[in-house]
């Protein structure tokens, strides 16, 4: 008999369980969770929260209706499950775990011969004050989606604040708004949301699909403190002096590896907070592997430690240290850190280093930003995809993508989280070969688009310029657009008009040495002529990546929110 | 002056004169085009006969409305542009291209220092006997599609027969049935859909589905004759005997490579009746270059040639030709396969060889099926994707995927795509890193589970039966579900009923050298099953790839067409 303990009974744990019970049966495989659940889909509480999901146990069934309880891990993987049971100590030296039961009256005792620590993340406590209210609380438990969810039933919520812009914050506002029709403001410190994954222009987009979806979004604000009023409801404060009111509270301020238990047995910790772990994801005590969100990676991108706390990845996490276990051949070698969450009609998309993270890992970067149709022009439902590619200026490694839009914008992402993972660079997103029908892609893909442009912008000097950069462009705006388009949309600057059939007759007008800046609707005809300028000897030409499409998302933001203060005060007062 | 002529205005010649144009003003471009429109975007036709697309002309347009005609060319690309022109000769040694306008009135003489065949791909012709008629047609040009949409519009036509189960078939069923309404015959000479791109089993779904919209499928029926009746309205005899009357036909064998002209002029051809050319797309004439549907390129899977007629690679290796003739550093190393279509609500998504084709190419194959969501099962939208791997069995090298589902199937094929270009293996699905969100996607993705299934089968002996292989078992068959899912669909072939949970407790009840295949709905619970069972001990293990869900497709499929002459028969009856 060989023992396998494995503390938490989430995606890692109940992986590698599963899969060892699958290797053979000589496994004498124990789960012990905290909680009185197992192997339940945390990602789904969301859609729980919403209504969209009917009943949390629609969180733990398998495809065929049973409920993934003790029961079935006993019947059908073989594998003992002690739920509200809590390892309070690991005795390395006798390979023993020490569990206490929820009530705290049980003390049992239990040998491994290997230990898996799946003891997952736990919710960022905020800094700023807060009181103990039913009203006030994190969204990442069951318990969380279920108190708000029935509040919600019962007609109490008509106002919700959610703090922090991040993934969970997203898809509330979704969440509430769409499904709950509540009143909902959600309050980020930094100024853009999604500022992990996403660079603010392209923030920008998704922003502005929340707002539109009746959405406050306070951006560059900070809570100082949370009291409750009479009714015992939420006053967020805010460091800048505004106060609003809300009958119920989120905050989401992300997770951190769950790693007391780990810290206290020897286990190695790393600079993230999250346990450290071979490829094999092996701990560096003898006998202990760990897996899922509790873990820190490596960065495929970086090469540094990372932290990734995804569902997905815990899955194949957990199979490694299985496999591990078992002595078979297999390997976790870290991420490249693709995400992607839908935000009321919106793909968010995204993998590898954002232009930030780049360079705060020391990177020399180039990037690109553009706009396209996901589908040709023609097609009736073609929708707008926003892009922005980073890439290291010297070899042209790729260092990551942004995409956002209404369609088909993950297939891109996985392609590019494929090619970070190999190490490839911007070279093999020319020729790259995508599945082209008109339903759902343009015979060139934003991938190959994104690294032409980057080809055209080091090898010829056709710089594709941010529009969050535009002010510092001293030289001539030339728009190329249309009558009717400018007429709809104008771009300011003091731009010359000039449509782009016309363009050629008038290049003998400029100076060839005067900076020149092509402005266009997407940003396509302005990267055409761009290249064509520069063939005819001009010295300074750029262009607007993603055109005014993207200049309109951007600057849309920039007055609403430049004046932080001011915006919000005026939102509040409007709001309460 | 450096004199440029190519020949054939649609995507590959279009997108080589913007290229060239784009890298210097001392390139003097013409194109020179038989019919009278360029830049036509040919793959919306299907939205242009099915109404979608209101007018032809906005599959000429850009994304700003503006129609890119002769002048657009002039105007924007610096491009001359020559319609209604056809190229009678090109004399090599004068270097020169002699032209005949529409009218055969006018000849014109055009020196080319660089000269680009793009002549694109002309229908199939029907080895059966047809007369001519208005209400007989290809549907390739645009014409086709303003002819059938006239006589449609005018509710002359109520029933359409399409001779050809191909991508276009296909399109034109939906086009066709969803939008006109219009009572719809396919009538296709394999014993499945979509040949080239789907092994017969997932085609099973892609049938049903079209079946589910009622067209009517004829499989394994070949076209006799086509004549007309005293109305001028076709009648199609089978081989059979069958007559089936109808307002219209199309008949869509596919394309090939029109290269007449270059046959003349000396440029080789291949086997497969394209122009050869290198990875810069050059010819083996002296200062000839050839693009898009008219050339022959590698497959990247087999390394031999093949044919792609596909709008994306036309513009690809447009571009590369450009790049080629100015003296810039850019290869077309040639193609995967790669192809996605809709088909109703269903997206057909593959890249690579089938298992006949990488049969015919020699290779001693594996490979493995499957069902899954596409989200966990949660989620409120999730739907079945079906799927197949074919790799080969020595060195687990990819070949080829196929996948079928009603919501984002193009993602995962798009990544197989890349994976196919760089000649990897299956062991390269095992940790790829997909953006993972429950609205779109499950933690562990398709392809994931794929490389699971084939590595079990590889190095574990546990065997992924096809289900149209079943017929050869011999031995036990246990069905693995819920008594409600086999009250709900019954799986025949006498299985013994054991729910997975009580399996572990009659594992003993069972002689370890006795053939056993497992079976459940989707083959996920049979996959488990089958992995514990071997590790047990059992020396034959097999399960039913893909469960009941893909077994039931086929077999109805099976029930409809086995007699196909009965069926056509009876079929035949009802409409007429």
């Amino acid at each position: 008999m060989y023992n396998v303990i494995i503390i938490g009974g989430m995606a890692a744990g109940c992986k590698a369980a599963a899969r060892l019970s699958r290797l053979s049966s000589d496994y004498h495989i124990t789960i012990i969770e905290r909680k009185s659940i197992v192997s339940f889909g945390n990602c789904g509480l969301p859609f729980y929260a919403s209504g969209e999901v009917d009943d949390l146990n629609e969180l733990a069934k398998t495809s065929y209706g049973v409920i993934r309880d003790v029961n079935y891990f006993k019947d059908v993987k073989n594998v003992n499950v002690l739920t509200k049971t809590e390892v309070v100590e690991i005795n390395t030296k006798r390979r023993e775990v020490i569990c206490k039961t929820e009530d705290k009256e049980q003390t049992t005792t239990h040998l491994y011969n290997a230990l898996i620590i799946a003891t997952g993340s736990k919710v960022v406590e905020p800094k700023f004050d807060f009181p103990h209210s039913p009203a006030i609380s994190s969204f990442h438990s069951a318990l969380d989606a279920k108190n708000f969810r029935e509040a919600a039933q019962k007609g109490k919520v008509r106002k919700v604040v959610i703090v922090g812009g991040g993934f969970i914050g997203c898809e509330l506002t979704e969440a509430l708004r769409s499904l709950w029709g509540i009143e909902t403001i959600l309050i980020e410190k930094e100024n853009s949301l999604l500022s992990n994954f996403l660079d603010p222009e392209i923030s920008r987009v998704v922003e502005n699909q929340i707002e539109k979806n009746n959405v406050q979004i306070l951006l560059s604000s900070e809570v100082q403190k949370i009291e409750t009023d009479e009714k015992k409801l939420p006053v967020t404060s805010l460091t800048n002096g505004n106060k609003i009111e809300s009958d119920y509270l989120f905050y989401n301020l992300g997770v951190h590896p769950e790693t007391d238990l780990a810290k206290a047995t020897g286990v190695e910790i790393g600079k993230l907070g999250g346990i450290i772990v071979d490829k094999n994801m092996k701990t560096n005590m003898p006998n202990i592997w760990a897996a899922g969100d509790c873990v820190e990676t490596k960065n495929l991108v970086t090469g540094k430690p990372d932290y990734f706390p995804l569902g997905s990845l815990s899955n194949r996490m957990g199979r490694v240290a299985a496999n591990s276990i078992a002595g078979k051949d297999d390997s976790f070698y870290g991420a490249a850190g693709t995400v992607s969450v839908k935000v009321f009609d919106m793909v968010v998309s995204a993998t590898g280093l954002t232009e930030k993270k780049a360079k705060e890992n020391g990177y020399n970067i180039g990037s690109v930003i553009g706009c396209w149709t996901d589908r040709p022009d023609y097609h009736p439902e073609a929708k707008d995809i926003f892009g922005k590619l980073v890439y290291e200026k010297e070899n042209l490694k790729l260092l990551g993508i942004q995409l956002v839009g209404e369609g088909e914008v993950n297939r891109y992402v996985d392609v590019v989280s494929e090619l970070l993972a190999k190490n490839k660079t911007v070279y093999d997103l020319l020729n790259l070969e995508h599945g082209y029908m008109p339903a759902h892609s343009s015979p060139i893909s934003p991938l190959n688009y994104l690294g032409y442009m980057v080809i055209n912008q080091e090898e010829d000097g056709v710089l594709n310029v941010n529009p969050e950069k535009l002010s510092s462009f001293d030289g001539l705006f030339i728009d190329l657009r249309e009558d009717v388009e400018v007429d709809t949309s104008a771009f300011s600057h003091n731009a010359i008009h000039i449509p782009l059939a016309e363009l050629r007759k008038k290049l003998d007008e400029f100076d060839l040495n005067q900076p020149i800046m092509l402005i266009c609707e997407k940003g396509t005809r302005a990267y055409g002529a761009a290249t064509t300028f520069k063939n005819c000897g001009f010295k300074n030409i750029s262009y607007l990546g993603g055109g005014n499409n993207i200049y309109k998302e951007v600057n849309k933001k920039f007055n609403s929110y430049t004046d932080s203060k001011k915006t919000s005060n005026e939102n509040i007062n409007t709001l309460s």
